[in-house]
């Protein structure tokens, strides 16, 4: 227990991060004292470097190593469509799934009143703006299926409309691989009203 | 998904750990991009710092910032009794207990044929070597209750016998709180051979 009050307070710091608790943050560095020049050299050095050159894309949103993130920089990117995400992670599930060739626009959180957050915290002017500023011809809102995530699609709909933007959303339904038996009542109402025909 | 390479390389590291996989590390990453103040720079501060000032104590294999840990270079604690365990996690969580006020002397391991440890990749000679220098009275095998720990035990017990020295081990029985309806027949068993007059 020498060294010890940096290596508690690494354990503080690692037990905060999600998914970690106070007894895996002290595996986890314990892990890592094994594995010095391996992993944990390298771990700093790779945070600090990120720390230090990544920020937020002053358009979308996005992270990003300039001011401008490479997707708002890329002209192929440009098609007329925006996709509105609440977080980065959504961003990245939508690039990882190679669905989506427009740009994005990340709205940072949904509205929350328990949470004290109001349309002042969002995004929501900057999406506007880019509106006219990039020639956008529609905005597809992929909100997290929750209830904030649908009041937050409604409220930024409304804020659209007078723009006279297509605003779309995700489609909701049945997922690819879903057995009705496991789904729950509102995914299957959903799937119901929103039924095509064959 | 600019500045990925870095992100991505971060996350790769992060899903390293124990107790975290790759969708847990983009969770933690994410959190972390979100309080690169309070939470990113100073992670990677103090890892580089942790990495670059603590190594392992020559006599006893705790985590130290010098050659000798604060344990070993404590008269206090040197009352004749080594407690030996396998891991500095162990030594940790004797420690958190304050239940011992002798030192320490970690292994490294155990003995694990399958996984190609054998006794010389644990620190058992030094063990032998520290009988002698500090005069120690009483060894304690303070190993883990599993075959392996159990295996290692009676090695270390052996190796150390034509020493003279009195090794003992922790006692095994119910565990404080424990309900003998959910305890295994082992446990069971060893508490019942060790019964003691009440």
């Amino acid at each position: 227990m020498d060294g010890h009050r940096d290596i508690e307070a690494l354990i503080g710091l690692m037990a905060r991060l999600p998914g970690l608790g106070p007894r895996s943050a002290r595996r986890a560095v314990l892990h890592l004292m094994k594995k010095r020049d391996s992993q944990l050299l390298p771990l700093a050095q790779l945070m600090s470097d990120v720390g230090r050159s990544v920020r937020t894309c002053l358009n979308c949103g996005n992270l990003s190593t300039g001011d401008i993130c490479n997707i708002c920089n890329s002209e192929k990117r440009a098609n007329g469509q925006v996709c509105v995400v609440e977080d980065v992670a959504d961003l990245w599930a939508m690039e990882r799934a190679q669905v989506f060739s427009g740009r994005y626009h990340v709205l940072g959180g949904t509205l929350s009143p328990l949470d004290d957050i109001g349309p002042d915290d969002l995004h929501i002017p900057k999406l506007r703006d880019r509106i006219a500023a990039e020639g956008l011809r529609e905005v597809i809102l992929a909100l997290n299926a929750t209830v904030d995530g649908q009041t937050t699609a409604h409220y930024v709909a409304r804020e659209l409309a007078p723009t006279g933007v297509t605003v779309s959303s995700l489609a909701q339904g049945v997922p690819v691989g879903g057995e009705l038996d496991y789904l729950d009542d509102g995914t299957l109402r959903a799937a119901l009203s929103s039924r095509k025909p064959f």
